[in-house]
């Protein structure tokens, strides 16, 4: 299988500093997340702050983003990373049903909103999944509900919808949906999960659904959830100055690693992480040869 | 006196993202530094890692820094500050015999490059200074020696003419020299400073000067010099990852806190200490109100 210095997961400030780092040093860098970068960075009706682009648009920023990748030749591969295992001297990163491998990992992929839904953590694996690429075929010809919190997930539930007998959708966001006719969209306010006769209920603060499976899509994934072993802070991954993470190999920056939430900041962090994953690799192959 | 919120001393990308995050934060800053900003980002010949700047020259990069700081009405003050003292709560900077005060301080002042000649630190204060200014009355009518590290400091080996009998001025880099006719320029590489019968003796590699005071003026003061008391690990501040140095109030960005010496690294830092610097002073305003 192809192994890659460096993955990249996420594609805000950090992960695209990072990335364009990463390759200066010639390394070969996989860079995962959505080509349209962060949606949060799009959306930023005007941003004073970042140095060299007074009172920009975020959309504005984005483009200048994208026009420096792209002069790069530095790719975006759209996959949603699911869990990254520590194998000892590289990582696996499985997306869906596939593995990709890569020596070094720097986590960019932004910051949980919110807290957890009343009774998730405790179902997770239970009836409870983030994945509908992994899980969908446990729920072949049964009940699901997507809980989909930015426009995204929405093809995660048309997938579903293929598979399942009934999917419903509830969004939590504004924006219309787009979606086929099988999947039944509920716009009511999820307040949480809980079991009930062997089933899963998701409540809203109007009504009760009863579902075999819940799926629960966020822009980003519990960094614990991620790498299962990573020291955190909260939503937060602990790390050094040099953006470390607790497992070596393993680096992190941008909205992941704490306040302050700044475009600049998560640019500055990247840049680090990047050259920190790059004298790691320098180490590990010294020790080698 | 006019007491500013915050003092940022240098006008590299850290001190200029501090100084557009803290004026975005609506306190009163004094930016103290070069109106050229920093010399070595003018210099740099292509800079391929600052995101959303792809491939671009060092002086284009200074040009839209400067663009969005006089956008935003920030101005620079040109002063050198020689000393900065922890007045309890708030800082006294010295800039020749002048008194500046801040309630908050962030250290932007890039890193020393090299190490301190032989004899320079055991002889400061006793015939060597980092500061004409501060100095130059001592050596009224007698001789001085000035080891310049940039351009900049001929402005200073000029003004020692004035008061001085004799100056010898030591270029410690290639550029032409621009100095008056009062000023002998000396184009030899300095070894060290010694005494000898009461006076000082700059050693080069080729012959050695007899002078009554030495001045050695480099772009960045060591910051331990600068703030006396400062807990620094070599020639960096030590700061947690807040930017905060060892004394409250304190807070330090971009080279001067360690590598990667990378433009976007400081600019990421400046924006936390600013961000620091805002949340001290808040702090210090609940606890007095």
């Amino acid at each position: 299988m192809e192994r890659f210095d460096i993955a990249i997961i996420g594609t805000g400030p950090a992960g695209l500093s990072a990335a364009v780092t990463a390759k200066i040093r010639n390394k070969k860098v996989l860079l995962l997340g959505s080509r349209d970068l962060s949606q949060k960075l799009g959306k930023a009706h005007e941003i004073q702050n970042y140095l060299g682009f007074p009172a920009v648009a975020g959309a504005e920023l984005a483009a200048a983003f994208r026009r420096h990748i792209d002069q790069m030749g530095i790719q975006i591969t759209e996959k949603r990373i699911n869990a990254v295992y520590a194998m000892g001297d590289y990582f696996a990163l499985q997306s869906g049903d596939e593995m990709l491998e890569a020596s070094a990992v720097i986590l960019a992929t932004g910051v949980v909103q919110g807290k957890p839904l009343p009774g998730e953590e405790e179902l997770l694996g239970k009836g409870v999944s983030y994945c509908a690429t992994c899980d969908a075929p446990l729920y072949r010809g049964k009940t699901a509900a997507v809980i989909g919190y930015g426009p995204r997930e929405e093809s995660e539930a048309a997938f579903l919808s293929e598979v399942c007998r009934e999917v419903l959708y509830f969004p939590a966001y504004k924006e219309e949906t787009n979606l086929p006719q099988g999947v039944r969209v509920i716009r009511e306010r999820v307040t949480g999960i809980a079991e009930a006769d062997g089933k899963r209920l998701v409540k809203t603060d109007e009504n009760g659904y009863t579902v075999d499976g819940v799926f629960v899509l966020r822009e980003a994934v519990a960094p614990g959830q991620l790498v299962p072993g990573l020291a955190t802070e909260g939503s937060h991954v602990q790390v050094d100055r040099k953006m470390a993470a607790s497992i070596p190999g393993v680096f992190a920056c941008g909205d992941i690693v704490g306040t302050p939430y700044q475009y600049i900041k998560a640019a500055g962090e990247g840049n680090i992480a990047a050259l920190s994953a790059v004298a790691y690799l320098d180490e590990m192959k010294r020790n080698q040869g």
